[in-house]
């Protein structure tokens, strides 16, 4: 149930058409769905402004199916699913209409949404093997009514690549840097932005780069001000993050 | 220089009281100023959207209060400066006017902004050991022109605090969490909240806390999808980006 | 062999049934039984007040049905065995009748024992993948014969989830708080509840989560004072501890 | 307001004495004073059974003498106040009457309260230079009603110092174990004790005791289950926990 | 080459049956062998003391095979191999007679040594999940002319199975203490000692052992100042200081 | 008291002069003398075979006095005193006869003792600035009974230093290496000495030295098989083992 | 495109054989070639002085290929792959002539280009089990055209094997050092050394090695002044920059 | 004594002035003047090509004014002297005549050198507050023959700047690239110039930074190939080896 979805409700309370104790039926006595194993908040899209997502490690296949299934009859009609083996999405795809991406093992459920984003999103990385993290913060956008421009393979030791995208940068209205190693992307993006700049840093990288401990604390101390930081490999934050900015009214 | 004082020069340009060219030399041949020791950039505010700030930490009274001239000659009308000791505001005060917080050791100079966001900022923390740091984010928002609503003292080892201000929480534009220890308080208000959440670990604690390790990888890891990080202590790039998004047309 | 066996046995004594001397061979003469491989120490039920728990992981299923015997043939009733893996239970099972939890890997050998706790232990965690410490917890509690109370999914970005559930928390003897990531719920519900909460972090996470050590910071961190922590995962530990507090007189 | 200051008005309520809107108005309206720069929580010791606790640090001397003045208006008869250094300490002793300990760093204001926990709590540590941890739960044990009995000097490299008092071990209803170091202590004594065993890892070393985390990691990894943890000097929590056992009914 | 070996070459130069430019070939030309891929080191238990051993891990049974039968061909009598693996061990030993403990994955190669040590070593471990690594320890130690007494199963939290073992542990000429987890064992075992003490921690454990640290900083602080420790796991270097110290003239 | 004072006892209970039972009064009703903030140990001596050295730090001067004399009360002849720092040891010149050693913060009360020792005790350390701990090690070796070679200022970068003295290392019965930085002394010492080497790190360095880490981690993964590591600037406890090792019989 | 072909190019047109616009075009217009997942950068050799090189790890055996094949387009001569496993290896080599080492695993294709370096590249490795990393060095610096001479089994605990090298060591233009465990083998060549000495930490070793951190930091703590280090396990960067120095003009 | 002076004293040989006994006096004799607290290594600049450096930190002022003296009256013409404070630097200067630079605590004593370098050293930092070790390693290099271009303020968030220098990074020698904080300075550097690139971390920052840990990760990670990394704030031996480099013949 979403912003829109209430106001509904309450102008039928207004018009007449239901009354407020029906209303407030529909809205506030079940806050969510207990399914045994998990408590299916439907009202969350009220709280927070967006639809629902899943994250499908550690769930099965089946209990996947059956939250989606409730998500839905509950008026939800996009699903985003993230952390989803390739295994489990094709028992899901044998039940319920999925769009599976393999590289970020993300699927949307349900209908693709209009974009209702004021501007442009910018999903920008390092490396080709940063893609699986950056695609998931793309598609996550794309789930939630974002216009999506990809910048890949823009890392800093090739800084003239980044350089000819000043102009694609200049424009967004919320960036995701994606950066493992040294995570010098962010910052210099940042430098180059006028608007939020959300990084995330990933576990590429082998040596001194822990698992992506290196890449974060980068960001973190990073020079330029309009930088914030998720969770290593977080791409889903990062593009549920960029896309509440640029929905802002 | 600031976007609209970019859009006079061009105006004056479109009306024929300055040639391109003149425009072009106000604009792109300096596009910083060399003082020797730190090149001031004087377009930055046309780039990235907001007035100067300084950095206090590091400079000496004399060169802060250099760069403030040169800032406000070139047509700043407000600069921030942060991470400034008694000491050196007691020196630049007997200078420049400026209105100095000892809390959070920030100064502003020149007038105070109009408010130009379009909602409210809420900067929150979780005990008053904190509030040097949400003081910092508090006055940086408020220095770019935001109406901020401060929530102190909501810890989450007494909720019943932080519940009462749900509708504080559920329409702000852009929230900062300032927490230290244990840095729940993030994830608790990013749960409430549908707007972005920018998390500030402080270094507040003792023992474990590991000068503000344990509330940064506390807010890192955060099951809130809409709270991203920056530096611990650094209120200034929470409430700096918070401006941005409650600035977003 | 527990306290009330040994008082049996001095009773026995009191009414001549049996020597002193007798008394003293029955309980001191063998404070462990020499296995070979590992001194099961019959005594520690008498020491500390519980029956015997066995450590499955390293141990053969052999090793371990041994184990079992020789306690049984001592006089322990019940048995708990913990970090034992679905294998080995089927192997231990062929020979000892044991009720075996897949997801928690415990497996428990002889009768349930009758609730001899005072009150009720409330068993919380944040989320589903959290289920196999929390159940570790829960059904080690009721090995020990406490009646146990679970609150699952009940994460703090969904605070209203855990504020439903005030009462039971506000009425329980003693509480374990299973939570990953960023470890909050220890915090809140620590705030909540008047008895000691015993937190414990979950390897559960990714990223910055560190294989759970993100969690046990916070967690010792906990601006609630009545929250005390043990090793990350160790489930077992926690639902003992809980026990003692429980069993006190 | 603790439980019996509630069950007093309760019951005035079922003699008649008062309405029960005036009791619901003494109970609920002011679950918090706020004195501004923080909430004095007067509803506490009802949630949590215990008498108020001021940490100390970070705060003025005026503003600690302002809070325990609104406690004991508010119907506090004990106030403790830890971590208050010496200049705090005689500043508030000026104005109300406090004793004070300079080793723990707490002071006491109000009357001593009478012993009400069950048995007796013991407070174990391994050096001189641990004392002052030591003492801070201690004497908080006392503030809140126990009997507590001190083994101090029991370091595991003279075991049988620490052999010597297993009798005073085996009859506590809670320890306290603080250590430096290595924190071996915690384990020794949670072999021997049948009660929970609050382990407090103190910063007392040098070198690779990296600040207390050599002993925080090792009590974290006891063998013995009944062993929990507390942060980092953290005295004051382990002596709250030990009295909510000692408690318990 | 060990020195008794060279004293018999310098004897027959005493006695005129070579001649000491002879002597000096069979000693200095070839301070090592070159098989291409490894430097036997065929002077090293002249410098050094003892006989060889090999560390099998990152080597193919081939090369291990070659490099024993140089070794063998240069003199020496018994050879240990550690870290070997039982697939190789059953190549090994299908050219060499060995004999292989797959507890500890060592072998010994040629001739059981006659016991040359002054006293007894003891080595200790904490639980039945240690012997893995008090095995290497032990049989380093036996093939190196030592009778080792093993107390195994010790662990600190049944400090009383320790104490029963103090006479063995005065007695000893060098004692080897194996523990994971808290590694509280060095630490009880050096105050009982009077010789010293070499800790060997483990990667047993879990969580917060965080693959032995927990241990390593633990003995590490050790507050008995008799006690040394090796990395992790080498329970190699562990029974090889052990045998030099039992050997000292 | 130590071994010999033991034996004297003994030889008069068998020569009549006391009886048995005066001799256990001696030796085992006493084993520690209860100063009230510390238990002075007068049975260590006996069970560790050196005479008894008091950790300064934390202790107050007047606390040490009145150690000092208590032990020398029990027959010992020389106290060592470490981690001393001036004022405290000129308050104590003052009342007892020490001498004092600035550099390394040591000082000894009582006789210099005869050389006991076997051999030599090599201390070696890599640069001027270790200084302070090689002699905490060499003081307290001599106080001990041994005779000590100082090897100092052979860091590994000028190896041809450390090689002109391969014939003292190799001649050595035990040798302390002290290390900050790189730690690579105890290796390279290792490979050449055929005697135990204890490695000792020092908080020597800055930047990624991490206060000793860097070199403790070096020492710990030497490659030669005969070094073991004591703490961080534990230049005591090396000598103490040092010695325990010079004196084997 | 490397310098020699630039300048072949800028030859042409000071004979008029092609314009300048022609040049121009040659080398500006398409300063990298978009292959769509990772843009092929054929102005580096330029831009850096080498032949290009293709990172394997990450990249499908097919993506390699049409990488390769557009590099040699574009007018490389050699191309070297690192990271690149065995099964790749062959599928590659099934469609383009390349040499592969299975131990460094790196492959060249094209033709090995003429020693263009100076003087002598040293490759050092301490142990048989760093060969997976000196090898990378090695083949990289060969493949960029320099002759190398690899000194393998040279670790410090037998530090006479490398003092017999003394004369190559002094006589280089740049040298590689790689070593696990305690990294100490850089120091020593260091100060052997008078050029610069480029230090591989690897990642061999278990325990406190930490994967390569402990051999790194000591690397980085290195006392000899000439040492700088590269990631864990970067061989490949070693051997690039010891040749861009062996071809300083 | 550097190799020219020793080709002097070789000529001299081969034109009969002296014996070729007396130059081996000359030589080799004496590797090294012993000054009782440090060996001066009078022979290093024969062995590393450069002039002698002293480590001011740990040593007195008397001390390095005898070190300086000792030196040149061996040969030396110029000597550096690093981490020399303000303190120590007026006692020097009241007896040798040194140059001090308070910034980077550095101070030259004799003739300022010939400049022999080759080429061009950049030397290159991100903001004000790292001078003080970009300035250490300018001097240095300096110091040691070589022409110095500093780029300060530099850094990644105002791209531009540095942009507009990319003539001077691709003709410099060798580049030392000095940065705290995220560190990205290092990569984007090392992906515009084509000679080596020695990246120094300093520990400016502050939260997050851990004391320089975040800037040596990342740049331990760079992304560009001719990028290593020396200790956190070793501007020397940046500056060091950059000279070496530039002094390759």
């Amino acid at each position: 149930m979403d912003s829109k979805s209430l106001k509904d409700i309450l102008n039928k309370v207004a018009q007449g058409e239901i009354t407020a104790d029906e209303a407030v039926n529909h809205i506030k006595i079940q806050p969510y769905v207990d399914l045994g194993y998990a408590k299916a908040d439907t009202h969350r899209s009220l709280r927070q402004g967006v639809c629902e997502v899943i994250y499908g490690q550690g769930k099965t296949a089946e209990q996947i199916c059956s939250i989606v299934n409730t998500l839905m009859d509950n008026g939800e009609k996009t699903v985003l699913i993230t952390r989803l083996d390739r295994e489990k999405a094709e028992i899901i795809g044998g039940e319920i209409h999925i769009i599976y991406d393999e590289i970020s093992r993300t699927a949307v459920a349900g209908e693709k949404p209009d974009i209702t984003g004021k501007g442009k999103i910018v999903v920008a990385c390092a490396g080709t093997s940063d893609l699986y993290c950056a695609e998931e913060a793309a598609i996550t956008a794309e789930a939630l009514g974002n216009e999506v421009v990809r910048l890949y393979d823009v890392g800093v030791a090739g800084i003239h690549r980044l350089m000819d995208k000043t102009d694609i940068i200049m424009q967004a209205k919320a960036i995701v840097a994606v950066a493992g190693m040294e995570g010098a992307l962010a910052s210099v993006i940042g430098g180059l932005a006028s608007c939020p700049v959300i990084a995330v840093p990933t576990s590429v990288g082998y040596g001194a780069s822990f698992g992506g401990l290196s890449a974060l604390l980068a960001m973190l101390n990073s020079c330029a001000s309009n930088v914030s930081v998720v969770n290593i490999d977080n791409g889903f934050s990062a593009g549920y993050i960029a896309s509440i900015i640029n929905h802002q009214e």
